[in-house]
């Protein structure tokens, strides 16, 4: 049994002595009991740092952490969660695949208990959800099947499976991705043909491409789905002439309710381990000329006339985008924590963890260095804090540009969403890859124990990295934003109606003003404002150029891909910077003069380090003069000097829970060694087997004979 | 149980009526037994890819696989494994990681019987390993234990250890690094402590931080242990004054040779579940003032005189550097491998699987493209295939380097040491990082399939990934090279005596007609052989601004760290690309024109390519004019196409076995859908159990109570 004792925040180093819980007063004592690491320890080193800076560890906090009640409800749900045995992660990879699944849905089930006992709403479920850090097997039937049903079905319908839907009977899934096709929608091969006939729809998978393929929830525990297939209407009643009209919804039950073995005529099941996700049942479907009733469609947009096969359409396509929007500002507010997990990590551990003295030192006694000391630690580190607080800022400033057109929306006024969706999909693309990215980069930044079980970067790693792929390809919707940002380009060069928007209007001034004029570049070392104009430049000069490759020199799209990506990235960049900014010179939100010093400085080497990274660009755009891009690793060097004794609070402030981290390099009180060696010595299960290592005998543990081997066989 | 029957290489797509296996017959049959994929089938499109291309495929696999009967020696031993069900893959990643290492021991033991059975030699041995694909708990008993014996012992010491090992009695491992310290060998706190009156050291752990940690083989497997251990020893037989003398390795048995626990006075054990290396138990260990004999310490170079304490130093220390050369060279070939089976995976998959028609098609009925038709997929892989290719020249040039120098080395003559060293390290860090970035590049670019089980990237990354910190933390190791480089660079610049090397021979010619000259930018567009100049301008030009920061301007060492490990991997990338040039105009080893002209577009794109990310170094070294690092983009996108047809012939010609790829996505007969779903659905343990939804009941598994959530409990 694991220690499961609340000590520390629910993750106890079990140092002898220090705790009393039964479990630990049950293990067999040891010398190793009795040893302490060397010092310097961990949490002398962590309270040196802590006490060497003023950051504003509460004003912090609540600048970040404040919108929805983030803070106060993490505390919370916190108090809860760490008080239930099923939510201990103490020795969770140990177990197998099979077993997350099992554990993960047992936890899904408790977390709907505690949201009845405790009188949670939904944003604190949510919460639970991502303090327990499974990917839960109840996950998209929240996050999808719940949301389409309250979108995409009609009243009538609505009224039908909504008190399902609140009794937990109805457990839902969304089946719209294929084995063959995700990307392209609109290739699904997966068909719903209306028989007029009996009035039904007749779900059929003709290929074994058509499975369904990756839906989330539908392996082994949701009993309902709503499916996407092409919807095959006849021309007429009598006609035996089908017309497609593309991929539209479908509700379909699709195991017993009492028995929950598939229905006859549907293939469904999990499609076994992934990189991440061990606990949530991903899986696939086929259906085998499957009818279901005329009331499945969902028909809240467009619906077929059971008597007549009369389709109609949706009024306007257009309302999923903005949704889809909304998604994606979520989605950067969640890369800024997972960016900001990371690094805590990071931090905390490139402090306690010392590598050799300083090679210019002449004292041989001193003290080795914390390798967060080294510019080659600092450089992987340091930059991506400074993201997180860029991603922040972006991602408000997504949630309040939606929540302000929302009623333009709502009123059919869809002028602001193109713009909307275009910076949404670039942005959603930019932000998932520095945030996956940084958790690798992070964890090779710790040595051999960022490699280790108590680094807390496995299985943040293998969960996340879903991300760049879900949602939108990254490599893919870069089209979408360099597609928009040439549309309006070319708006602009015409001249011929006044600006459609912002961007129209900020390219018709870069011609005017900027392109080809003997314009100064920016003097990005002396002032803020102008490496947002730099910025700017450089975004309108490459938009310009794909504008000309398109539009002028007619090149095929395809043969532009690169550069399109190009384009999207360099004007999410800009959004990033021009957010940043503009959050530190607000008149809302005000902050305190040492806090805005510190702020400054993120700002600073964000906008440096992302400029030093695509320098040529900026001196084609004439935006930065060559001699000021070379002063930039200079520059960078020292503002991760100026940052590197705050470190440790400034990550503090981003307040991400011991429990949440489930790092022995990250925790908050330093006790690195002693966790890691606790984990080993005393929570590990295969030290409780002895093993006969003799090649010549196939007997694997001591005494059981050929046993064990057969056992392993059978699982193979 | 998985069907292990041997059709298509031991990977079974079992579609019905084709495999006749007893297992699969056993199955269930259902409607999805009679389900194809879409056309174009996988098939088809992979046999349409080799039929256009002239790529010589048996020419080329022995240009690249000769050496040392690989190929060969690959079939032979693959025929064997195949054939041994322990050796199956199918169900693996369903195991927990207690369960891995059980069966990789099981594999372990089997494969060493193997060796007995068909007279397998060393290689063969290796080779069995290699194509298992566990990290063997086995495997620093062969690696460190046995090669440490031979090294270190003495030959009194050899005579008595080597039967013992030879009969497989013996299983070792090695013990260097702790708790606290790896990188930093020096500092590591395990002590021998010499006591003259009895006549043994006295092994101790003065903190839980001089645990031993990571050290493989030994948590469960081993029986003995290499033990490194601070040498602590007296001035004089009656002195209380102890001098330490440094890190020594020790033999040490460490479990009892009949029922295998610990000794008393030792705490070892495995650490538990890390990112990769499941089957293997790396270990801790901690000795309470454990008594070792004087034998135990290994006796080769330096010694302790048992009467008088005096103790022998080593006579040269550098001879551990030439074996760590010949490692290095050895961790580059194995990265190529590394490199090479990613990229297959990718590109096969990247032909099979099709996504969208091109976008500026009129013909609305036309097949979707290959994703690898698009230049952002093509921008991905294509890159990491030359990147292959380039390795492989330079993992033989040094291999041949140091077989070339062996005999100067043990003649006693290190003066091409030096060189060699510093150019490993460099490339050691270059290449590990290149190819453990390649296998998550790839992984991304197979879009949602990439994520799932089916991929073969899950298990090569979590293994591959503890190349860039093992043998030498990536980004330390280059400040070895940089300092090295700048050693010769200060040489040159004094010319005071003749030219140490090659290097500074080198150094002196660019300061002689480069340095400072107004010589004209080279050619790189038009003629290979000014690409390789160009890197190498560069490399001199970051190197003499290093000695310039460090040597002249005296900067302290720290803050050029980022500067260092820029000219580690410029002086690497130059030696990459000449390599590679000089393979491709070498009179050995002639080539077809055919093939030649394959190799010579990839040493274009590898260069034009890796120039290209880093093209204002180049400008700035006044190697290429501005103009030309203009239209490299362009020129990469017109390789890539000109290799495009090719691509799949390329990677078949590096013979990577199905058995070992244990990838669905990149298998050669192209059946990526038909194995996808058969894991699913045929061989998923998941999906033989059904389980109980409903959140207000406690019951996971259907039918069973609340026995399951009691079970897992237990584990946590």
């Amino acid at each position: 049994m694991a220690c499961s004792c609340s000590k520390s925040g629910g993750k106890c180093a079990c140092s002898p002595g220090a705790c009393t819980c039964p479990n630990c007063s049950k293990k067999s004592r040891d010398f190793t009991d009795f040893l302490k690491p060397a010092t310097p320890t961990g949490p002398d080193i962590l309270s040196k740092e802590r006490g060497q800076s003023n950051v504003p560890i509460e004003e912090l906090s609540k600048h970040l952490l404040s919108r929805n009640d983030f803070l106060t409800r993490q505390d919370r749900v916190l108090r809860v969660l760490i008080n239930e045995p099923l939510f201990n992660k103490d020795k969770q990879q140990n177990l197998s695949r099979p077993e997350r699944y099992h554990l993960g849905l047992a936890r899904a089930k408790k977390l709907r208990r505690l949201s009845d006992q405790h009188g949670w709403d939904d944003e604190d479920h949510a919460m639970g959800q991502y303090l327990c850090d499974d990917v839960s097997p109840y996950m998209v039937h929240y996050a999808m099947f719940v949301t389409t049903i309250r979108e995409q079905a009609d009243e009538q319908q609505r009224a039908y499976w909504n008190p399902k839907i609140e009794a937990g009977d109805v457990m839902g899934c969304y089946a719209q991705t294929e084995l063959g096709h995700g990307s392209n929608v609109k290739g699904i091969e997966c068909e719903a043909r209306w028989d007029p006939k009996t009035k039904e729809f007749i779900l059929h998978s003709p290929t074994l491409t058509a499975s369904k393929w990756w839906n989330g929830t539908m392996g082994r525990t949701a009993n309902h789905a709503i499916v996407v297939a092409q919807l095959l209407v006849p021309k007429s009643a009598e006609s035996s002439d089908y017309v497609s009209h593309g991929p539209h919804p479908f509700i379909v039950q699709i195991r017993d309710m009492k028995t929950h073995e598939n229905m006859p005529g549907i293939a469904v099941g999990d499609i076994g381990p992934k990189y991440g996700y061990a606990p949530m049942d991903n899986g696939y479907m086929l259906f085998d000329h499957f009818r279901i009733p005329h009331s499945a469609m969902l028909s809240n947009y467009s619906r077929v006339d059971p008597n007549t096969c009369t389709y109609s359409k949706p009024a306007n396509p257009a309302v999923v985008y903005g949704s889809l929007t909304y998604v994606r500002a979520s989605i950067i507010m969640h890369a800024r924590l997972i960016m900001a997990r990371a690094v805590t990590i990071a931090v905390r551990y490139g402090c306690v963890r010392r590598q050799f003295q300083d090679r210019d030192s002449n004292d041989k006694h001193a003290p080795e260095l914390s390798v967060l000391d080294y510019p080659t630690v600092q450089i992987r580190i340091l930059p991506l804090l400074a993201t997180a607080f860029a991603l922040h800022y972006t991602g408000q400033a997504m949630q309040d540009l939606y929540a302000g057109t929302r009623a333009q929306i709502d009123r059919g006024d869809f002028s602001k969403l193109a713009v909307l969706h275009a910076q949404s999909s670039g942005l959603k693309s930019l932000c998932t890859e520095l945030a996956a990215n940084s958790i690798e980069t992070c964890r090779r930044a710790m040595g051999g124990h960022g490699f280790g079980g108590g680094s807390g970067y496995i299985q943040l790693n293998n969960d996340y990295l879903s991300k760049p792929t879900v949602e939108g390809d990254n490599w893919m919707i870069t089209q979408q934003t360099a597609s928009y940002l040439i549309k309006r380009m070319a708006s602009a060069v015409s001249s011929k109606s006044k600006p459609e928007d912002e961007v129209d209007e900020a390219c018709r001034g870069w011609l005017k003003d900027e392109h080809n004029k003997n314009v100064p570049t920016l003097k990005v070392l002396r002032d803020d404002q102008a490496i947002v104009q730099a910025f700017h430049r450089r975004s309108r000069y490459l938009t310009y150029q794909a504008y000309v490759a398109r539009e002028v020199k007619k090149h095929s799209w395809n043969s532009l891909l690169l550069q399109l990506r190009k384009v999207s990235h360099a004007e999410s960049q800009s959004i990033l910077v021009t957010n940043f900014f503009n959050a530190l010179h607000s008149d809302q939100d005000q902050v305190s003069p040492t806090l805005q010093g510190h702020l400054a400085t993120l700002f600073r080497l964000f906008a440096y380090y992302t400029m030093d990274a695509e320098a040529r660009d900026f001196l084609k755009a004439n935006a930065v003069s060559d001699a000021d891009l070379d002063e930039l690793p200079t520059l960078i060097q020292q503002l991760m000097s100026d940052i590197r004794p705050h470190a440790v609070r400034l990550v503090d402030s981003w307040k991400v829970p011991d429990f949440l981290l489930d790092s022995a390099l990250g925790r908050s009180d330093g006790k690195v060694y002693e966790d890691l060696f606790n984990s080993a010595h005393r929570l590990n299960p295969l030290n409780e087997i002895t093993f006969n290592p003799h090649y010549k005998s196939d007997e694997i543990v001591m005494g059981k004979g050929s046993d064990e081997l057969q056992k392993i066989l059978a699982k193979l």
